[in-house]
């Protein structure tokens, strides 16, 4: 974890809460509508446009990621992207993320800023001008991460879930299926019974290496959200638990019928349809309206027995944690 | 902790997350801000004045609270209060809650609605119009809350730390070392060898009472944030570690030296100066721009040898974390 010595990259619990926070500060480029930085009892966002958008997000060493698979670097740009996307699924550019971080004692001062790092990364490459403008730092057993992201409508009204009409075009942005495959890949190639072990990448196929890294740091097509409110998305969501439930909610959200094509859910519909993390964007448009950045994969109907088709067939799949039967203190 | 019979009160771990967070929203009444509340990606929240304040501080079990002390109430009343504190210390009025909970399986759901209802209580007697507007559900093994507070400024610059300036006055508005007082309570009346045991309220006096509930329930003079701002406040802060440590922070950042008056600190001077967790407001005025509800304490001078002095002494003391050395997984 540490590129030098250990004399040099203290134990969390053996450092003062100034060291660290100045550690990750160092990392922290400023963001561009801060107008009051880390530092204060609070920090000040500009909000040109009269609103902001807010989501918060957690990840939970156990159910939501594990330290034999995921570097610190790898958790503080998942955790940067799952709470940009929620951003993003409202139509809003993402101006600025608070972070929680609850460490236990005997993780080295490199892993905070590996951490820092990957939050600096993420925003960096998914949406620029965003930045971390405040955070706090507790000791806890187990490592947890709660990201708060705001964002900008610029003016907007923001996109729900809820707008959906029939004859809209269903679409996506981004992939659907890989975080899942990479999943798999985790805990059929690198377990010790049940035990996480580290990723061994030079025994992956590119496929593969691809499906790992689209688990563990996952890239959503955060500026296409504001693309797709400018151009008239009726409804927005991002998928987090799979296309299955949360086209399901959107569904719900709008009391319409989605009705999708399983030749447009690409080579493997089964995996596209269930595995969630993508992070992918799920939105409507009227028909013509679709931008760049979309593909259509179905249509919105007037509400029938069923929220959701799938080649005019009901979809049944239960949910997707794939976590949820391990044990949260284990590995 | 719960007025009905177990079967109608399941264990977290036994129940859909849809489940339990329909159990959080019926308790949480609108914002007044609120655009969009909860149930979408992402909460909007309106800022009339073109900036939002934003702070994010999170409650552990071990090191922050426990729960043989603590009710479900107390903690989302008290993880509500803390963040509304940094909200008003930068002179803004609080605006909207989101609150990440990561939570045990054996938890029962009524523990989850009494925080609920502390959140709601202590928006509404805190900081009336405030209120939850979005939050996230984990599981962990180790309780833990991560709030975020939102305010608007309401067209006011921001009252830092670094404004004070030589010959204005030190003032306060709330308590001073009630909640420190109520912690040496609970630590020397309420545990059982090394383990916290529930709180017996009929062995202690009404002070005692007091004290320990400004140490589970603090009451932060939240409106008279604003007040303060209105007022001409050149630098305000909470007072989260204690005032001698919270004032040399403010001093530092202002470049100044804080003078203190031991006669105006109260009964116990000793106390009020070491004891954190009243989450006081500590501000500096103008000399003849004291507002309703703040006392002087003191002045400040150009900067000197001292950040802080009282009665013109050095003041001596390290920092106010009395869980420090605890074992953040017994009790």
């Amino acid at each position: 974890m540490a590129s030098r010595p250990e004399s040099d990259d203290p134990f969390l619990g053996d450092v003062s809460e100034g060291r660290i926070l100045q550690a990750i500060l160092t990392r922290t480029p400023p963001a561009t509508h801060t107008l009051i930085g880390p530092g204060d009892d609070a920090a000040v966002i500009a909000t040109p446009s009269g609103s902001v958008v807010a989501t918060t997000d957690t990840l939970v060493h156990g159910p939501d990621f594990r330290l034999a698979w995921s570097s610190g670097y790898d958790l503080g740009w998942k955790s940067a992207a799952v709470n940009l996307a929620d951003v993003a699924a409202m139509g809003a550019r993402p101006t600025a993320l608070l972070v929680a971080l609850a460490v236990p004692r005997d993780l080295r001062l490199s892993f905070v800023e590996r951490v820092a790092d990957g939050f600096r990364d993420a925003c960096s490459a998914l949406a620029p001008g965003c930045a971390v403008v405040g955070g706090d730092l507790t000791v806890s057993d187990v490592l947890t991460v709660a990201v708060t992201a705001l964002g900008d409508l610029q003016g907007r009204d923001a996109v729900t879930r809820g707008g959906a009409r029939p004859g809209d075009v269903v679409a996506i942005a981004g992939e659907l299926g890989h975080a899942a495959h990479g999943l798999a890949v985790l805990f059929g190639r690198f377990r010790d019974g049940e035990t996480p072990v580290p990723v061994d990448t030079a025994l992956l196929e590119a496929g593969e290496r691809a499906a790992v890294a689209a688990q563990l740091r996952p890239s959503p097509p955060i500026a296409l959200g504001a693309v797709a409110a400018t151009s008239g998305a009726t409804a927005m969501m991002d998928i987090s638990d799979g296309l299955a439930i949360d086209a399901r909610r959107l569904a719900a959200a709008s009391d319409v019928t989605i009705a999708l094509d399983s030749t447009a859910l690409g080579e493997n519909p089964e995996r596209s349809i269930a595995g969630g993390e993508d992070h992918a964007l799920l939105a409507t448009f009227p028909e013509g309206f679709l931008p760049p950045g979309f593909r259509v994969i179905g249509v919105v109907r007037h509400r029938g027995e069923e929220d959701l088709l799938c080649d005019d067939l009901p979809v049944d799949l239960s949910g997707w944690d794939p976590y949820r039967d391990w044990d949260s203190v284990a590995g």
